[in-house]
This record gives C-alpha cells, structure tokens and sequence, in this order.
C-alpha cells in the first residue's frame, strides 16, 4: 500500500477542510482584534461569540461557562493550579488517579513540589476503571478538588464519570474532569454528569492544533492562570486567537452532526481490527476495558517484543501509529498507564496503540493487521525472551 | 473614503498571506503531532525547527534558547512566574516598571497578592522614559529580576535596553524584557542587550495570532509554566501549534528581509502625521518620546474632548484607531502609561493612539488628519470644558 495509513488519531487528527475554510477569512480580512471598539473588529468578537455558543451548547453549558485556553494542556493546568490557590483556605488536599495524561499528573506533582500540595493518586482496576471505593476513602475535610480523566488517551477506557460526579457533590468538592479524548467522542453533559470544570482540546477532533477550553460552572470562584489584559471575561488573558477559535467551532459543530454516524463507522472497525488481532497473533492482549472504550481506540500488548520496534516497522509500511501517549513516545520508560493497570513491565513494552477516524477503510485495517502479524512475527524470531519461553514451553 | 483605513496596528496587524499559504499545508496535508515517532511527522519536526532557527537567527540567540508560547502574554507570564519560583532561595523581589502592559503588571500584582512577592515600580519621565537612577537604587540583595519592557504599547517610547542590561549584570540580575511592541521594528541583538529573557508575539508582526516565544539564554534555571507533556524540550507542555510556528517563522523572515526598508516608510507617514496634526489641531500634545519611539507610533492628546467619542466617529469615518491599549479599550479608566509620564485625568482621557504600516499611504494620513481636525472641532464645541476654558480666556 502506497498510501499512508493513519491510526493516531489520538494523537492528533487532520483538520477538516471545511475547518480551514472557515478559519482562512480571519488572517488576512478580518483580522481586528476583538477587544478594539471599532466597527471592523465587532466582526471578530461575533465570531468568537458564535463558536463559543456552539461549544457551549454542545456540552450543555452557557456561553459564559467556556474559556478559550490554547491547549488542553493548559485547561488542565488552569484547572488544577487556580483550584488550588482559590480553595487553599479550606484546605491543600487533590484527589487524581494514576492512569491521568501528563498534563495533570505534572501539574499535580509541581503543586506537590512547589507549592505545598498533597495529592493522592487513585489506582485503577484491571480494566483502566479508578476504584470508586478507594477513591471516596481518600476524601479528607481539606479535599478541594477531585480530578479523573473521562476517557484514557492510550487505552481508550472510559471512566464513571456520572458517579464520581455524584460522590464530589456528596461531599462538596469540586469535580474537574480532562476530556481532550472524550469530546467529539461521546455525548457529554456537564450538568448530567455533575462536572464543575472540564478540559478539551480542538486538534483531537478534526480541528487546529493550539486551541483548547475550559469549561468552568457558574459560580466557581477560580481566578486566572494567565494573567493580562480583560480577555475571556478577565479570566485568561492574551489576544483571542480568533481564526482558531473559529475552527475549533467549525470542528465541534461538525463533530456532534456527525457524533452518531461517525462513531458507529469507528467501533465497527475498532471491534474488527480487535478481533481479527486478537484472533491471529498469539500471546497478545487487549488494553483497557472491553466495551466502556473510546470508540476509535485499540490497544494491544505484544508479548515478547519491543513497542518501538513494532512502530518502526509498521512506519516501513505506511502505517502511522503509536506506542503510548504521544508526548512520551521516545522516552524508554513503560507507560504509566500499562503499568497501573498491573502490566509486568516487559509487557507494557510491547503495546501498541492504534486510534481510527471514521475516515480508515476495513481495507486498511486488513492490512494493517497482516502487517502486525508479519512484524510481530518476525520480531519474536529476534527476542530472546521468546526464544526462553520456546524451549521451555 | 469607502475603503477602511486600518491605523491600529499596534493592537495587532493583518497576517500575510504569504505567512497564511506557508501555513496551510500543516493543516490538513502535514497534520502529524510533531512528538510522533513515524516519518510521517518527522516533516512536522523539521518545520518546526526551522522556524525555530530563523527566530533565533533574528535576535542572536540559539535555536535552543527559543521556546514557543501561545502569546506574548504567555511568555510575560512565564517569564515572571518561573523565575519567580526558581530563585525565591535567593529573594522575593522584583523591580518593573510603571508603564508595563498589563501582561506583566497584572502578573506582578499576583505574584505579590498571591505568592508574597515584593514588586517595585519604576517611575518613568515625561517622555515614558524609565528612571535608571531610581532602577539601580531600587535594588535589593533580595532582588531576582529586573523586568523592564523594550518599548511601550500605548506611547510608543523605547528604552534604554542595553544600559538596563548592564545594570542588572553589574549586580546580577536576571533581566527580561517585554518586546511584543519592538520584535520586528527594532533590530535586537539579545547578546548585545544582555537580555536574559525575552517576549515576543506574532500578531504584532503580521503573524498569526496565538503564538508567541520565549527567549531564555542559556543556564538560565527556570522550568516550566505549564506542565505536562515533553514538548519545547520539558519547558513547555503541550502539544505544538505547528502551523501556527511555521506562520510565525514566515513571518519574521519576512519581517526581517524588509525591516529597514519597512520602518523606513513608517517613520516617513508616522512624522508627517505629527507635524501635521501638533501644527493642525490646537491644544494638543504628542505622547512619548519625539525620536526614542517605535517607527509606527503617534499618540497625542486632545485637550477638552474624550478619547471614545473620537474613536466612534473616527470609526464611523472608516479609520480604525485606538484610546490606549487595546485590552483596556471599553474601560473608563484613564490610561496608566498615560498618567505615569504625568498627564492629568481629563487630559489622558482625550488620547488617540494611532499606529501604522508601511501600507498605509500619505493619502490615508491626509484623510485621517482631515477627519481629525473636523471631529475634535465638533468634540469641542460639545465640551462644556472648552467653553468654560474659552470664556476664562
Ligand atoms: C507590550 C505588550 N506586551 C504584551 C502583549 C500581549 O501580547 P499577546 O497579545 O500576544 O498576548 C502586548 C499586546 O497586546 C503588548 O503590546
Ligand atoms: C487526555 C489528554 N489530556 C490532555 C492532553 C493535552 O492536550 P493538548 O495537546 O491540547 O495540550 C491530551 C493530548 O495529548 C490528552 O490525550
């Protein structure tokens, strides 16, 4: 197959044409900035006011409860970092779990670090799933924040976010909640499900890269992270990026008209391609829990052979793909993802993450999966470690 | 005149289409996350690199010392909060000055509110010129930055970068400078400046809007702002605006091949407007420095009249022009560059901030003075100032 075949659709996804369009009119014409008072800049404030509105309405918020960040890195960061110095008079207590993106766990371990916090870090079953129990045990009267991902960006699993909703309220504290994996993905309503803060991030859904929210409830006292000018109703500052926020209103648009199709297209081929992998290559698991899974998500661990070597060689074939999150592929330590889930450490190294778009053919996945085959095969001819367990078997 | 004369540029300037057919390929072409490991967006990592190399190569610095941000006001932020954070062993003290955007007072005001910081603002002259004696003075053993913008927003006035530089050297300071204003304008060398840090934004430059950079010099100990993921090198996580980077690099290449020539004709249109509008319209004062100013900038002040009512109908004229900073536009606050350099409330209030390009043409610059004079004529005669001042005549 002469033609690239992109699954880290996790990782980061291709902006839409049709995204781009809409962005273009906003470099070179309309290029006001929104907080001038002249005619020609109104222009871009309605602009951003339309793609707040659709972001809003796409998660069953008010226009007034989304910020603009510039990424999801930074919504998670806004959350945790202003959280905790709003709240730091009742109390320096953070509840997380092991299993979150780097954009949190970092910035919980800086407030550890830096700034005095304790936080405590929720183990997650089998399956990816944080221990409700555990986690409702960990509640202390200086509790602040409780702060769970909606969905796992490596193994696709999805949390009980309606429950752990439920127990934050119980106890009155705040619930933040790092969707950059969910949203586009799943139906989310922030009042249903009893989040008070929530993270996303437009390039995960067919939108620009550098542009993010956060979406925060009426009524919660946290103040800036960035500061500066009067943007964002004085609560994050710096110019609007207006072209993209346009297109991230583009992207969500377009992602929840196409929510139902699009996703029933992606667990199609995700339970194939589980299937078929799970079904033809020996010694070989599935990551992450079997149905409350992202729809576009697949995550398979390898026994006896090395990720990056399987990345490699599937990039030889025009296969794009991944070994765990993005930002820490490269670095040689396994997953902290695989490993919570209880993986022996020479088994997380052989997990491959493979993210579909409703884009991906079963023509492509039948490769795909040949070529897993083919490489697996001949990377276990090469491991030592398969050799070992084929005398002794 | 039917078409708008755009005379704001200092709020923020039209991205070049050069700049926007650069960055459209990384949309929906080359959309790979630069942290991926497949060839792929080994692409997205080479452009990134060179745009990285030509910003370096525009200031003097090392490609390594040049860290993406989302904004100039990002980079203020960072650049005070993090030094901040990483030298506190040695003291709690920072000294800034008085006409500072709001991007770095406002990050002052939380780091003494919030962080127990001590800030000292610098008194500047009537020319908006910062007081070195005063700076010097103020420091402290406790001192661990000395922040002092390269040149003004609102007025125009450039400082004394170099001497500021070898101030804070001679008693080993860190020193950052704010240059979202002169990136572009002004040629800068960070090694000839001993400018330790420093802060620079696309859109001021015709770039796009929503990235900006941190310069850092090398051995400089501050780490992150926003946590997270690996990316600019475990500096700054998240992942990167890549066709924002290549429109930022594009745009400085461009900036600089055109720079002499550029401010040149700016410098032309900007002192014909002074001459014209300080011999034209009566009662009426150039703010900021008469040669130490940006190529692009005039501000005056009318007495007797108010800056918003000139800007509506400067607007409601087709010309698009600024009371102040453009984040501040709308309050009802005098302007605090304006006040520091000594201006009284009433006359502040009448203040119009006009900032070119090298677009923009004589002819523009004829029709805005006309329309000047016949407004603040009419402003004037409505001013229950102005009669008062002509009856006591
Ligand atoms: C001097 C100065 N600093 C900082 C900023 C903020 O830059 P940005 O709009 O990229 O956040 C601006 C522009 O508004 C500015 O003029
Ligand atoms: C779960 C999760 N949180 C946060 C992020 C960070 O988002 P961004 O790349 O917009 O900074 C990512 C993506 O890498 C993610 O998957």
């Amino acid at each position: 197959m002469e033609k690239k075949i992109y699954l880290d659709n996790a990782a980061t996804t291709k902006t839409r044409p049709e995204v781009v369009e809409a962005m273009l009119p906003y470099f070179s014409q309309l290029y006001g900035n929104p907080s001038s008072v002249y005619e020609f800049a109104s222009q871009n404030k309605k602009a951003l006011d339309e793609a707040r509105s659709i972001i809003a309405g796409a998660i069953g918020a008010e226009s007034s409860e989304v910020y603009f960040t510039a990424s999801g890195t930074e919504a998670d960061n806004w959350a945790l970092i202003a959280t905790a110095e709003a709240y730091e008079g009742k109390g320096k207590h953070i509840i997380t779990s092991k299993i979150e993106h780097h954009a949190v766990l970092h910035t919980c371990e800086y407030l550890q670090k830096k700034r005095g916090y304790e936080v405590t870090y929720i183990d997650v079953d089998e399956n990816g799933i944080v221990k409700l129990d555990q986690l409702e045990k960990a509640i202390r009267p200086t509790t602040i924040l409780i702060s769970i991902m909606f969905a796992n960006n490596e193994i696709g699993t999805i949390q009980p976010i309606k429950e752990i909703g439920a127990i934050a309220k119980k106890h009155n504290i705040l619930f933040h909640t790092d969707a950059v994996q969910a949203f586009g993905q799943l139906d989310i309503n922030v009042e249903d499900l009893g989040i008070d803060m929530m993270s996303a991030s437009a390039h995960k859904l067919n939108g620009p890269k550098g542009i993010g929210f956060l979406y925060i409830k009426k009524g919660i006292k946290i103040r800036s992270f960035i500061h500066g000018g009067a943007q964002e109703r004085g609560r994050r500052a710096g110019t609007e990026n207006v072209p993209n926020v346009v297109g991230f209103g583009k992207a969500v648009e377009i992602a929840m008209a196409t929510m139902e199709e699009r996703t029933k297209k992606e667990i199609q081929l995700r339970d194939y391609l589980i299937k078929r992998v799970l079904a033809e290559v020996p010694y070989t698991r599935l990551n992450g829990h079997r149905t409350m899974r992202l729809p576009n998500n697949a995550n398979f661990s390898f026994q006896f052979i090395e990720g990056e070597s399987l990345l490699i060689m599937l990039d030889m074939s025009n296969i794009c793909a991944s070994s765990g999150s993005a930002c820490t592929s490269g670095s040689l330590d396994p997953s902290h993802v695989l490993l919570a889930i209880g993986l022996p450490h020479e088994i997380a190294h052989g997990s491959l993450r493979l993210t579909l778009s409703a884009e991906n053919t079963f023509e492509e996945i039948d490769y795909t999966v040949e070529k897993i085959k083919e490489i697996v095969d001949k990377l276990r001819m090469m491991s030592p470690l398969y050799e070992d367990f084929v005398r002794r078997r």
